[in-house]
């Protein structure tokens, strides 16, 4: 698998189209930091860890754009950069990186020409560090994925949600590697926006990986026929509490899992986790009514059908059989066991 | 709302074709009984009783085609045609509608033209019985359900499964009409064929009710979040220790619904009472992989993508709450209930 967003030598950014995956391979280049913010808004960037990376390489770009010589105005450039590139209220990566990047920039001695090169390296540094992560992920999981197992997720979580090899994905093609080339995959649909049709079947098909792909209805027919010998899902956002909020379907398969005794395992990096947030206070982001009446450009309802979007659920942890970081496993996930897992 | 199947004077069988709903409404009209297993076979006719009476109409047609003016060779016609009608294997109405026909044909005396328009008021008999049963139901449910209730479906088990008025529709139209117009409906989409956004969006705004289109993975969060107060599904077939088949997705319903200790109703004449067949033997039918793989003829994912496309499910007894027939309603059903229904 190609690389999903990197940082190019002429100081450009380079990711692929993933609105017109999979029967298109379209990579967009940009110097624009606002490119980046709308490939973010309307999802040509997508998954929690590969927004966190593009918004990074925005806020280099950002730099790169700054014309002011003085590092205090380059500063109050980047705020705004920061503003512009939070374009998405769920995604905490997103804030995370912008407020690393204006970390580093408030540190960093030395003119606006010399903070801006050490914002480039930073931004290519949380792509590394992704990458490492998505890795360490992987191998942590290999203690709850036994050779042979199929392995039902949800949504996009692969290597196309992360800068390279995913959350999920690393958890499934670690596993496939180290074990024979012997992992299955099912891939729920993910209506409204068909993520698990449209990318997780096109990645892992690309790397011979065995992939079957259901509507997600069909989750609770899979689970009593025990097609699947766990779900792995990613997160947009993880509480201390051991709360997930994951795209939308989640909390569904969450619930039939538990139903039919398949463990359920959350794979992401620790920088999904919101130490502050009590998940009760999160704003679930509803999107456009028109994802849901429309498909590929056509009415698949009556157009001015009512809808209801929220493009995000919650599952709590008692659904939760264990959350995979980078860091480590926390199995039964509560709140002491998270804080004990930030204090490593 | 029209009749979804009708008889016409000039001895020809008007239906809507529902593969075109909700953008474009239209009607074939037909004197081919293989025109009709046709329609049955590619949904252009659908839902269980609706089926019922198309195989019987189709029966009537068979018996006009048929040139033999004996008896006998008219009912060996009609076992032809009896074998032509049957398309789908998990509808039971199909077997039930094409035997009863068989019958009437061989109990009735004369020669082939008076047995033809004693088979002709039989079709007309099905599907006038077709809309008293629904009527039935809807009155049946009144007990169960209170003004203002908010109605969680799935697929379409409204008027146009039926010949008029629906099942599930006859429950939620009659409810509304007798509680002023309180009920809401929410209709889960129902991938991969959509009927919840093509069909059951389109006839209840047709009558004015507040109907809300959710995917079927938002099904969990609508619960939790105290949105529905039960869920009526139809079934395409039930069995005599309660068990029920119905489309894909209703059993993961029926397991959130649970968790969320939210009542599961399920909806259908008395005729879709399977009295011999023990639940474990049913084949679920396996459609056609491209049901998934595309959405009005295009691609949403690889297109050699490998596919487990079951059109239909089975819920347990221990999952539905009551069952709703014509007859009455059986809470908690089990065999001793069931049978006990049977005797009424």
């Amino acid at each position: 698998m190609f690389r999903t967003i990197e940082w190019l030598d002429d100081n450009t950014v380079r990711f692929v189209d993933q609105t017109k995956l999979p029967l298109v391979t379209e990579h967009i280049t940009t110097s624009s930091y606002e490119r980046i913010a709308e490939a973010i808004r309307i999802m040509e960037v997508r998954g929690a860890p590969a927004i966190g990376a593009a918004a990074g390489m925005g806020m280099a770009l950002a730099a790169l754009e700054n014309e002011a010589h003085a590092k205090n105005q380059l500063v109050e450039f980047l705020e705004q950069a920061a503003i512009t590139l939070n374009t998405r209220p769920t995604a905490v990566n997103l804030t995370w990186a912008t407020k690393r990047m204006l970390d580093v920039a408030k540190e960093t001695e030395g003119n606006a020409d010399q903070v801006t090169q050490r914002l480039i390296e930073e931004a290519k540094e949380i792509a590394e560090e992704d990458v490492r992560m998505c890795r360490a992920i992987g191998e942590n999981a290999l203690s709850l994925i036994k050779p042979g197992f199929a392995i039902q997720t949800i949504c996009n979580a692969g290597s196309l949600a992360t800068v390279h090899l995913g959350t999920v994905g690393a958890v499934i093609r670690i596993a496939h590697q180290e074990y024979g080339g012997s992992i299955k995959v099912y891939a729920a649909e993910t209506r409204p926006r068909q993520q698990g049709a449209r990318l997780t079947v096109f990645e892992f098909m690309a790397d011979n990986i065995d992939t079957t792909l259901i509507t997600d209805g069909m989750i609770g027919t899979v689970f009593k026929e025990g097609r699947v010998d766990c779900c792995v899902v990613g997160s947009d956002r993880i509480f201390r509490t051991g709360h997930i909020t994951n795209k939308i379907g989640t909390y569904t398969m969450a619930i039939a899992a538990r139903y039919h005794n398949i463990p359920f395992y959350a794979a992401a990096p620790i920088s999904t986790i919101d130490w502050e947030t009590n998940p009760k206070d999160v704003v679930i982001e509803e999107r456009n009514p028109d994802e849901i009446r429309m498909i590929n450009g056509e009415y698949i309802t009556v157009p001015d059908a009512k809808v209801y979007n929220p493009a995000f659920d919650t599952t709590p942890p008692e659904l939760i059989t264990a959350i995979i970081t980078d860091r480590g496993i926390v199995e039964h996930p509560n709140e002491e066991k998270m804080l004990k897992l930030k204090d490593q």
